[in-house]
């Protein structure tokens, strides 16, 4: 990936808008974070991924979403649908349904989320999910095979599924948890893997990133967290990464 | 606080939201900071405090913050109101006004921005009062009385005021107002605060959080100082708070 | 203009808008960062200066722009126009050549966007050119003719140019170009050094600022380096900028 250096274009909250941009550029990836209608649709034509992140959008940013989704379909450009807290708040649910429609390449959220979008009742409360990753491995599972989509499951551990194999990744700090984006991040992360890679290896290899990454800083508080993360993504290698994850199939 | 772990929704400034949300999470309360006028009306109700702050908001941003206010006050969740740069920003007077006499439990700004909420002139100019908070103790307390909302005026000495006693809080580092957000923040922690808590006590609390974390950060530039202030806030107990602020009464 | 104080008033992109407000008070200026239509053309007659980025802004914020511009020029206001993205994204292009037909005191840009303005290929992709600065310092120096403003180029060496002569800066850390906001913080800077400087002198001066001080940082990681970025503003001397500086005349 930081070979190509693949542009991303990103629709994602403004409250975690930074911290994608950087660890897309410490991962070798350059960013481009443009949400608004008037523009988003244009821009992602010339991207090679796109993130649609329904977390914190303005009105602007909402209703730009599904065009660029669309025209990230019509030109071929793989994309991650991430959608934050649907089910939580009623207008991002029937937006989540007509995006996951339009065919992400990956589907990345937690368990709640994912449940949801499975018409079950996720519990969401926030962004944060009350329900571990294995809770949602059947609907991950079902959500995939329907969708046709690869769904990624964040969580204490992770999980990413094709419909048939699954393949578990855990390691990740804890304090992941303890700052805000870094769900966004990896779902930006993934869409950086996606360019000439199998969705279903992509989205492997961005959790790994980020959990080994992570697993990477020491012991510190949030704040000094965050900007050691950043660090983390710019030194580790593609070799650290496969030797020091954390991997189980199923 | 910190066992309750609020889910405290935040209408506030693009620019300060990254360190509004990672300084809530670092004080352990979930923020949930969505403030588009499709959304935060709704998500409001879920939630278990509110922070309504004018500072930089889309125009989007504004027209959501009387609906999200309006559904707080209906359903019984406790809200900060945080009149950033009002009398500056001629729009925003006049909201200001509106939002106040929905009643917010809390209101928080600083000298001038009180000052220019009883009618006189705050001389503001940007978001930083030109006016000790000293000055702004009678407008204070009498807006108190008057709008029957607890008063919290920040500056180099903090108060806190019902409109009868007076608490005035020392000791926060001179650095607080050399990063952008901390008044955000401030605000912010003190909506944390709120649910189940007598709301002068909840103003009082958050302040001596924040001054005594702010304390706790070694000598270093304004940078490092940003990212060590919330590590401050998730290493900081209760009983340290209590035992190293600097408090008066009057 | 540490001294001074001034209060610049930017309308700049999301992404990047924490580093501009945290660099702007670091190098001693105070930043109002408010992007609205409604709100952005009244308080910009209250600044010394402006920052008008096209970088990630919300339809409201873009909309905005021309009369927040419009009101800086009726009120003698400086302002730094900052064409990101310009070429690369449609609907900037017409926008750009708008606002510089308002006459902005200063034009800040990488070489693909100044070359985009003066009727050529850019080919930029992304927010970073791919073109050098010296093949940019024909455009340059043409575009400050023709359109009577200060053009400073920025890139691996800097240039500033009226149209006359033409100043190259060297010695900027490469890890600028590594986090997001360093060229909207150069431009943010840039405006807060005009107030009663020649616009050549300030926009020399603004990137002699964030070079020298970028240099100071020693070897680290990406997140690491924004953070140490924002102390060494705080910390470095004019003198120490002055006797740093790698300037080269032609």
């Amino acid at each position: 990936m930081r070979a190509a250096a693949p542009l991303v274009h990103g629709a994602t909250g403004s409250v975690t808008r930074a911290l994608v941009a950087d660890g897309l550029l410490a991962a070798g990836a350059r960013p481009m974070l443009t949400e608004s209608e008037q523009e988003a649709p244009t821009l992602v034509t010339v991207a090679d991924a796109l993130l649609v992140n329904l977390g914190s959008l303005s009105g602007d940013g909402m209703a730009g979403l599904l065009p660029t989704a669309r025209a990230a379909v019509e030109h071929g450009v793989p994309w991650v649908l991430d959608p934050t807290a649907v089910g939580l708040a009623p207008v991002r649910t029937p937006l989540a349904h007509e995006l996951l429609a339009l065919g992400p390449t990956v589907l990345r959220g937690n368990a709640s989320e994912v449940i949801t979008l499975t018409g079950g009742s996720g519990r969401g409360r926030g962004a944060d999910s009350t329900l571990g990753p294995d809770a949602a491995a059947k609907a991950a599972r079902a959500l995939a095979r329907s969708s046709g989509c690869v769904v990624a499951v964040s969580g204490p551990v992770d999980l990413v599924t094709d419909g048939r194999q699954v393949v578990r990744i855990a390691s990740g700090s804890p304090r992941l948890t303890r700052v805000t984006g870094t769900g966004c991040l990896l779902g930006a992360l993934t869409a950086a893997h996606l360019p000439g890679v199998a969705p279903f290896v992509a989205a492997v290899a961005a959790t790994a990133l980020l959990t080994v990454a992570s697993d990477r800083v020491g012991p510190m508080g949030p704040g000094s967290f965050k900007v050691a993360l950043v660090d983390a993504l710019d030194a580790v290698t593609g070799d650290e990464v496969a030797a020091e994850v954390d991997l189980s199939w199923t």
